[in-house]
């Protein structure tokens, strides 16, 4: 067991890890997985702070259960770009992202029926952390070549220089840790 | 549009696309994101069926809105198995699954921590579809390397031959198209 961060969100209380990204920096990781009363606790939050909006888009695979719970509480659409292009898709739309928590460049696709779901409706990004930004750059270029008009930018947590950013929403900062 | 095939499910109808899987055989594509309510009413349905369990274990992506809606439906726990080593992942565990919806072998992994959640409990192994059966027995795998008690297996749909399976549990069985 290595050390610990004390989250506190949406009225609750959670230790995260702290997991070394480089020889420089660690970041703490925020895991909504398994955790239904924290994901219900930041969709009801968040939906309070967020802008009027139709439909939301989200990213796999960590901005599900908070897509999902928010769409649950709201009854609005979510809808998901997916990592990898699937048989089900027909015509999938296709943008790059790079990640700081995977080493990989990643590449975000939506399904042509998604697509045209989201055309022209006022579009929620959503995802459970903002960090470097590269993940909701990614959802923007998605939406943006869908034809939707993006209303808000939002997140349960801002990591590092992303609690800065006044075109997000969030419930709490959350601190990078250099060495 | 191509051809679609009319599925009725927990009550509930809905028209999948048909999608080319070779050149003998096409498979309806059963995606429940976006679809709060049919993810909450299959939820509620598989939960009438299924045998007394402690925790769920799911695989990503497509595993994860029903395993975190039956979670919120019955006070349980779900686990996630992931198709990628995480940054967060301390000393996973991995196991090897081939896909019948992809190209390549997938690999599985379930953190440290989910390994200590599962171990010694009743265990009900949870995914969308149950198809060639590839994915649940990684899943099982898995399962068996952390020392979990496997109660059931449970889906929404069973594909094909596995609508013949006397080890699952499942609410409709999804044909295979041949050609």
């Amino acid at each position: 067991m290595g050390e610990l961060y004390r989250l506190k969100v949406a009225g609750l209380e959670r230790d995260l890890h702290i997991c070394p990204l480089n020889d420089k920096m660690s970041i703490a990781g925020f895991i909504m997985f398994s955790d239904v009363e924290l994901t219900i606790a930041c969709a009801t939050e968040l939906l309070k702070k967020v802008p009027d909006f139709d439909v939301m888009l989200t990213a796999e695979s960590k901005g599900i259960p908070l897509a999902y719970e928010m769409s649950r509480q709201c009854g609005k659409n979510y809808y998901l770009a997916r990592k990898g292009k699937k048989l089900y898709m027909t015509n999938p739309t296709r943008v790059e992202v790079k990640s700081i928590t995977t080493e990989n460049i990643q590449t975000l696709y939506l399904d042509e029926d998604d697509i045209e779901a989201i055309r022209g409706r006022r579009l929620l990004l959503v995802d459970d952390v903002i960090s470097t930004g590269e993940s909701m750059r990614a959802l923007e270029a998605l939406a943006e070549k869908a034809g939707a008009n993006i209303v808000g930018r939002a997140a349960v947590l801002a990591e590092g220089d992303a609690a800065e950013r006044q075109d997000i929403v969030y419930l709490s900062p959350l601190p990078l840790f250099f060495k």
